[in-house]
């Protein structure tokens, strides 16, 4: 039986644009799995009841369930532990690139494409987005990216200085090969490329080389996923 | 012949307080290696010239020469093998931890310690170190750390929020026990410390349990080091 994972999925559902769920594509790909992507919307909670969550992605695999990406990826670990490991020999030290990636850089993103995910939404999690995100941020969707231009990126940029020290001494972030440690800002990134084509990354920089290595990865898993 | 360590030093020589000399530090009582530290200055270079660097740590031992604080951990894992690793399973996992200290944390912790660093310095230390920070960060010492009751520690606290993320999931960095993603951070704080009485965690933060903790760990190496 085919492992089943449950994907944030736009309008069209080939737009899967969930940075939580590129990781799990990414980590079973890593593995060797094959998976069967499921589009999800926001508004569908049912849907996903049965996991006792509200969120994606969701993972089925030989009648178990499991939710939130860190423990995807523990899980399959734990289970394909023939398989290359994801998170190193000491999974511990992984979870504060993960917790910086989620706590930092996501935000950095969200100031930059915000209104770009609202617009591959079906209408009914348009609706859903907007309303949601307008309040946690306090302002439209249009005047948290207005200045992604200038003040949004160069945020972002500024921030991801400690990944350039990084890509200075070793060609991937999980050293001499990639891992989830790759996969998990390659999820960050592939989740703004899904929805925008606003450059996130100027071109001579060192993140730059490393992602373009990353979309080619898998047989170009990342490179070839529809984008808006 | 034991392990020789040179470390920056005050005016006071009992006064260590190089984030990096910290880490190595740690690094050695986790390997349960005796250490021989040798009290540096600032504008001592020729002290140090033997080993091709002008910046401790510099760690001798048995008759091999090592400097910068990553290769040095990454010489104890090496050499001392029977001993608890440093940097775990997948040391190149530890990277970005140690290049985020450096580059976000350290800054952060400047601009709230910056004047009361210079002020333990011996007189030749304060006119190198007044004259090579001032140009360095645009502004005199005094400038830098103005705000610091304000913008500077609530910039710090905020830069921490993915380390909250992580002790919220396990009780060390290094997960279930403590190890060289622990001192990497603690000898930041220990650098502060050693310098400066300004409380740069809340007392509420659970940044600060882990601390509490930390400074505890062998014998109290931190919390009996010889504070300004």
């Amino acid at each position: 039986m085919a492992i089943t994972l449950y994907e944030l999925a736009g309008a069209d559902p080939a737009i899967r644009f969930s940075p939580y769920c590129w990781r799990i594509r990414l980590a079973l790909a890593h593995k060797g799995l094959a998976v069967k992507g499921v589009a999800w919307r926001f508004t569908e909670k049912s849907k996903i009841a049965f996991a006792k969550t509200e969120r994606v992605p969701v993972l089925v695999d030989a009648g178990k369930t499991i939710v939130d990406s860190w423990r995807i990826a523990e899980y399959l670990d734990e289970t394909y532990d023939l398989h290359p490991p994801l998170l190193g020999g000491t999974p511990a030290h992984l979870r504060f690139l993960n917790a910086w990636t989620d706590g930092v850089v996501h935000p950095a993103i969200a100031r930059i494409v915000l209104k770009d995910i609202h617009d591959v939404l079906a209408p009914d999690d348009q609706a859903y987005f907007r309303e949601t995100r307008e309040r946690a941020f306090g302002m439209t969707l249009e005047q948290v990216v207005a200045d992604r231009d200038t003040t949004g990126v160069a945020a972002l940029r500024a921030a991801l200085a400690p990944i350039r020290t990084v890509l200075r001494a070793q060609p991937w972030l999980g050293g001499e090969a990639h891992d989830y440690a790759d996969y998990i800002l390659l999820g960050s990134l592939q989740w703004a490329r899904s929805v925008s084509r606003f450059p996130l990354l100027a071109e001579d920089d060192p993140i730059a080389e490393w992602h373009a290595r990353g979309l080619q990865l898998f047989d170009g898993l990342l490179a070839h996923a529809r984008r808006a």
